[in-house]
């Protein structure tokens, strides 16, 4: 029977065992970060041999003939170029290749767009006050972004085929409504991997902003949990056939994929756009680290390499996702009182409990221990109007860890929720 | 006899003569290129033993205990601190540890300075006509980051001590002039080291702009050529002691010490300015490369190690040095028509010619193959009010091409100098 309908007696006998039981967990002194999507230590040995195979005996010099320790190559080296081509599905002149954060590319793209303006339009700093959507739950590093810009921020409601296209389709056709930020193939933090239909909507949009961008952060194209693969219709395509070529920008990188802080990072757009980033980039710097483009391609081959790889990386995450999995079967299915999504891949369990209740959870766990990605941070601006979504990431602790935090998590969740319905009742 | 007192017969002859050597140049086709401060190959191979440092079987783990392959530490790992502290003489927690690029983290700042203002003031985007002093000559690309904001670029003479102080305590007066680029130790391109009385002047500047900025690029505090080191007082203290620290931000790099573009970048500021400055970075970055910092600190050691290694870099360029200084004497010494630097230090020799001469000087060069830094590139806007500086980079050529090179380049000069001679006489 679902908690929601058993009578209040039967539920204050089940806060009282939940309470024991939360205390039984406070007394272990539980130290454990869920917060961020992480690797874990498994995952990085995983790219061992990338840290030294470019030596002094293999040499450093590009399939071109440059030497990666020195100057030069703006852009990145050919062959890294080729390989992130062909994971963007794009052409190989379409590439820039950055530093080590697909993020920071993406914050240099909207500074370029506010102090310089993007496409042939006026910088945004000069056109009032800017707004950006949001598709939430979301990934609170996009939101803050364009927070930090002062843009005002519009969530728009995830469905199960990415965001919801009516919403989108009417903010666009105010001026001011500059971009949207986009988690397409296992969305962060749901899962979820845009339709077909989503995507054809997202390249024929009719936006009023001629300067409208949409950044789609390709970070989990790559990170299959299950054999049974998502991919997503190539936007660039789709929207170059509608003459709407200029408003996509793709990202990518390898931090998931090698060394996070340490991998190297990609963006792909249009023939006007990349000359437009090419132009900013060379009064920014005289290049980036062409010696770890180097490593990443030797380590990696090619895409088929790439490939091969990430199937060891789901043979070390996937029993973790399903601790997760089963044990919010476990305790919390069929109660009535939280979902969650089963994604097939990606970094995240996005778990949805009663209204009003994630926050209190979290706080829960924190007194005993356990840190999760702050309550609402999945929300623009942090606030979730529900307050009920709460992200889970998998992917750091070790298994044994990872159970004791889920098991606690569902003692949080259920106390909590049940604690709210006899305050609404 | 100086060229300018001899007759014009003895000039035309002189003149025939250069032609008919510079002809035979032509001939032979060169293809070298003198334009950039690039370390030579055999720079390079000094630090190749930093390539494979860090590697499965030494580890990755920092001395705090961080997996560096991970994510974290947004302002770099404690010992990369430690050894930036030490070159740029500030306190530890006032260093930020960044990316392959000081270029970089300088046009953050000043991107930061623009969109959201630095200190306590309003976004520099929103003060009006923005200008900044540029000592000239000085670095192409310093001068190219301030102009790509659309701020008015004012240029200030550089003495044998530094800028004109007198020049620069005047503009200051204006609150809309809002910093200044600074190579303090072996200018960019003279060679140059700032005296204590110039530091001084900076450090106790009385400027209009409560939001003024000296961009402090210390690039060249190691790169001694002689065992006779240059060494600069440290402004940030002694603007400190005037209550100025927040206007003095420092930035270094191990790009010419390590790898151009796998170095190591760092800046180093007031303690106010650097939360400011970790402020926007959490919005930018989740962390730069921490592998390669700690390649860096493990090949190098310590402070005394980067300075040993740096005896193995002068012991490479001082005979490039030699080659262009000893050829500029023989070929131009005391004809009256040449002037040029005698650097302890840095990167480059800086050429007066007379004026007029230095542009159709490097076309000359460059119609026969040899590329140099172009004409002007050492002032704002790439104009050198008496088209004279001509900036030589002797450092990337091998010893036989750099002999060519200056034995053409003193053929042209000349060349240019005597017809311009008798055009104005």
């Amino acid at each position: 029977m679902a908690d929601v309908n058993r009578g209040i007696k039967e539920r204050d006998e089940r806060i009282r065992q939940l309470k024991i039981e939360y205390q039984k967990f406070k007394e272990r002194h539980l130290k454990l970060d869920m917060s961020r999507g992480k690797p874990g230590p498994d995952q990085l040995d995983l790219s061992l041999g990338l840290l030294d195979c470019v030596n002094a005996r293999d040499g450093y010099i590009t399939q071109d003939g440059a030497d990666a320790r020195n100057y030069g190559l703006i852009d990145g080296i050919s062959e890294a170029k080729t390989l992130f081509a062909e994971i963007l599905e794009m052409d190989k002149s379409q590439i820039i290749v950055g530093g080590n954060s697909s993020l920071n590319m993406m914050f240099d793209f909207i500074t370029m767009a506010y102090s310089h303006g993007f496409s042939p339009s006026e910088p945004w700093s000069k056109q009032g006050e800017i707004k950006f959507l949001c598709p939430s739950p979301g990934y609170d590093r996009h939101f803050a972004i364009t927070e930090y810009f002062g843009f005002k921020l519009i969530p728009v409601d995830m469905t199960p085929y990415g965001p919801d296209m009516d919403q989108v389709e009417r903010y666009v056709l105010d001026p001011l409504v500059k971009g949207i930020w986009c988690v397409p193939v296992y969305s962060n933090p749901e899962g979820i991997t845009y339709s077909d239909d989503t995507v054809r909507r997202f390249a024929s949009l009719k936006t009023a902003a001629p300067d409208f961008v949409i950044m789609w952060d390709n970070a989990y194209c790559l990170h299959h949990l299950t054999d049974n693969h998502d991919k997503v219709l190539n936007l660039y395509k789709e929207a170059a056939a509608c003459g709407n070529q200029d408003r996509v920008v793709t990202f990518v990188s390898t931090s998931k994929i090698s060394f996070p802080g340490a991998g190297v990072a990609a963006m792909g757009a249009s023939p006007q756009v990349i000359k437009e980033v090419r132009r900013r980039m060379s009064f920014q710097t005289i290049g980036y680290d062409k010696i770890n483009m180097l490593r990443h391609v030797r380590f990696f081959r090619d895409f088929n390499g790439i490939c091969e790889h990430m199937k060891l990386h789901a043979a070390v995450l996937r029993p973790k996702f399903d601790v997760v999995l089963s044990l919010l079967e476990k305790n919390l299915g069929g109660k009535g009182i939280a979902s969650w999504n089963n994604p097939r891949g990606g970094y995240f369990v996005s778990v949805n409990l009663l209204d009003g209740c994630a926050a209190k959870t979290i706080k829960l766990l924190k007194e005993a221990g356990v840190v999760m990605t702050p309550a609402g941070a999945t929300y623009p601006y942090g606030i979730d109007p529900h307050d009920r979504n709460i992200r889970i990431a998998p992917t750091y602790p070790p298994i044994s860890d990872l159970q004791m935090a889920m098991e606690l998590f569902c003692i949080c969740a259920e106390l909590v929720c049940l604690e709210s319905i006899n305050n609404i009742q």
